[in-house]
């Protein structure tokens, strides 16, 4: 994350811990190439070796107290005004940080539904207790999921701003591919051409690249997480494509469909149906879609729309938050099972970015599923992507 | 990870569960793209959506329970026999298997300690336990951290090959840089060059890349865990360079000493004095090194011996555990500090691959540091790297 942006997120922040009524919050990490807090690169931008706490307060103070060999490190980042140099504990420190802002609640990234906001790991998370043991402070301990998920979820306009830059260069990729598809080729073919294209573009891949893309051509059990297989591009599949880059850390993620028709056969009833379905199932959604609104109750009207058709519904969520990562945390646009714990109970608030991705599976032909990307803006919400109207057709 | 060592890594789990009197091994993660746990690597070799649950027991049974759409993804690693798919809730299918299993001793990655072993997070820890509610499974939960520790410390043939590879590139771009460097030249330029070559081999940075390498020109106060700066090489610098590559998943990290002469005049008497205790503690270390020992002790050999010729004690550890990661878990080579916790009272094994990193700071010439790889064998050590016997000189 630029130095700007990283400066804006942590503004945001201290606003954020105002609203929320939360004094202090503390990020608590250590070794951050092997496990690493997904919230430090809005609030860091920067790794560290040795337990580390980075604390942000409600009045806006931000202390950094960290191993003395990562002292220089972190003062470069200059997010935090006050960086405390250790070498035997980090306790003493953070106590007397503590003892300072007699914080009433302390806010600590764990959360059981949100993974976003689930950075603190459970032997860290002992052995804070264990430089609190006998403090006051330990009964102050809240969750900071509510902090992290404003915080991820209402994006500023240079956060929506790249999201758009990344969707502008995959839905170039995908009207490069359409010209790329023929009968024949492997869905391995085809997910090697539109990497090599993200090479080309200077971008990354938004996710592991075994499911980015992700393309599935043709009749399947097989679900949106699968990589591309072995099989071949037939007349009369539906493909389906699931795919998003990653530039200037933000990330997209669409989908689209195609058909390859037989020679002087049109696309089937059964195929147009569905795709209709699936894009009119995407635009009452978004319809619905505004500040205010739960997550549950804006994949209720895809989902009750796709079943009102004849439809199976879709086993999984209509829609999740996008951001620095593909599934960003926050509030989701999901039923409310109980996999999804909290998270489809949540309100969505303006500035947030979701897909809205319903699906279709038709088992002679493909799986039928368009992925949009929304922004939610005062009063409704709008397109990021440029929305799938027709079926692409494989020549 | 080749297929073939993750499976011989997932055989050698089961050994050791045998060894440590564990039954089973619980692996509980969620939405790997935010939040790693790091032993996945070695277990599944692949990410995951939804909650799911990796269990590998002393009888050898492996079995993943994962969201539905996962379930043809984890089935590609041909690692767990039994994979159980689910659409609502993990729940019942992993209250099922512990049901089956009725273990004396459930696993889970949790570590004060070690991060390497402590990839599970507090709220997915919450989630378990919740999961576990009213039956047996709770009290019988105990740390992996001496399974995941002997996982990653016992490295097999070909894991010491892979970071021998790692160590041979190093050192090939070692060798380069020394024909590089000039007076004149800024650390930042130093890094570049060898960034430039570590894209020239094929390989990628073993760790973060603002320090990696680290880059000491001269006097400074900075520690290890900084980047290159402006800094500017002068003649009667000593320059430390702290650098390493990954190669196959598997890294190297080492570090050389370089002094910029000034035209006819040789070596000052104390550079090469500190250059040869440095040397020194290593060797003496290494000949201590062999199964058996504890961490600190082997550390204790060079601290002391440097304190003995009037030096300040390095404010680090001697050194640490490496391969797939530069910071591998398990065993330290440090002073019994808080911050280090447990690790320096644990006991060396055969086939840890430590570094030696003993340091003298010379306040009027530069950081005086080197950094050899060493693999633990049946009753003593041996050096992976080539180590360095002279300062190098630039001319």
């Amino acid at each position: 994350m630029s130095d700007n942006l990283l400066k804006e997120k942590v503004e945001q922040a201290v606003n954020i811990l105002q609203e929320k009524g939360i004094d202090l919050w503390l990020t608590f990490v250590r070794e951050t190439e092997l496990t690493v807090d997904p919230v430090l690169s809005y609030i860091l931008g920067a790794g560290c070796t040795w337990q580390s706490a980075f604390i942000i307060t409600s009045k806006g103070r931000r202390v950094a107290i960290v191993g003395s060999l990562d002292r220089e490190k972190i003062s470069r980042t200059s997010i935090y005004q006050e960086i405390i140099p250790y070498v035997g504990s980090i306790k003493e420190s953070l106590l007397k940080v503590l003892e300072e802002e007699k914080p009433k609640k302390i806010a600590l990234n764990f959360s059981k539904d949100s993974p976003a906001s689930d950075g603190l790991t459970y032997g860290m998370f002992l052995k804070l207790m264990e430089y609190l043991e006998g403090t006051e402070w330990r009964e102050r301990i809240v969750s900071s999921e509510d902090i992290i998920s404003a915080l991820r979820g209402r994006k500023t306009p240079e956060e929506i701003k790249r999201i758009e830059e990344a969707i502008k260069i995959t839905e170039k990729i995908f009207k490069r591919v359409t010209e790329f598809i023929k009968p024949g080729l492997k869905e391995k073919d085809i997910a090697e051409f539109m990497k090599e294209e993200v090479r080309r573009e200077g971008a990354e891949l938004a996710w592991e690249e075994e499911t980015d893309p992700a393309v599935f051509s043709g009749p399947q059990e097989v679900g949106a997480h699968s990589g591309p297989t072995e099989k071949r591009v037939e007349r009369e599949h539906v493909i389906n494509i699931d795919f998003g880059v990653k530039w200037k850390d933000y990330v997209s993620d669409l989908q689209r469909v195609w058909y390859v028709p037989k020679e002087g056969i049109d696309i089937p009833e059964k195929v147009r149906d569905a795709f209709e379905i699936v894009k009119e199932a995407i635009r009452l959604a978004k319809k619905f879609l505004r500040p205010g609104v739960k997550g549950w109750e804006v994949d209720n009207v895809a989902r009750e729309f796709i079943k009102s058709k004849g439809y199976e519904e879709y086993p999984h969520a209509l829609g999740h938050p996008v951001g620095r990562s593909v599934h960003d945390g926050g509030t989701l646009l999901a039923p409310k099972w109980e996999r999804y714990g909290e998270l489809p109970f949540k309100e969505v608030e303006e500035g947030n970015v979701f897909t809205l991705e319903p699906r279709i599976n038709l088992p002679e032909f493909g799986v039928v599923s368009i992925e949009e990307i929304v922004v939610v803006e005062k009063d409704g919400s709008r397109f990021l992507s440029t929305p799938q109207e027709e079926i692409f057709l494989v020549k």
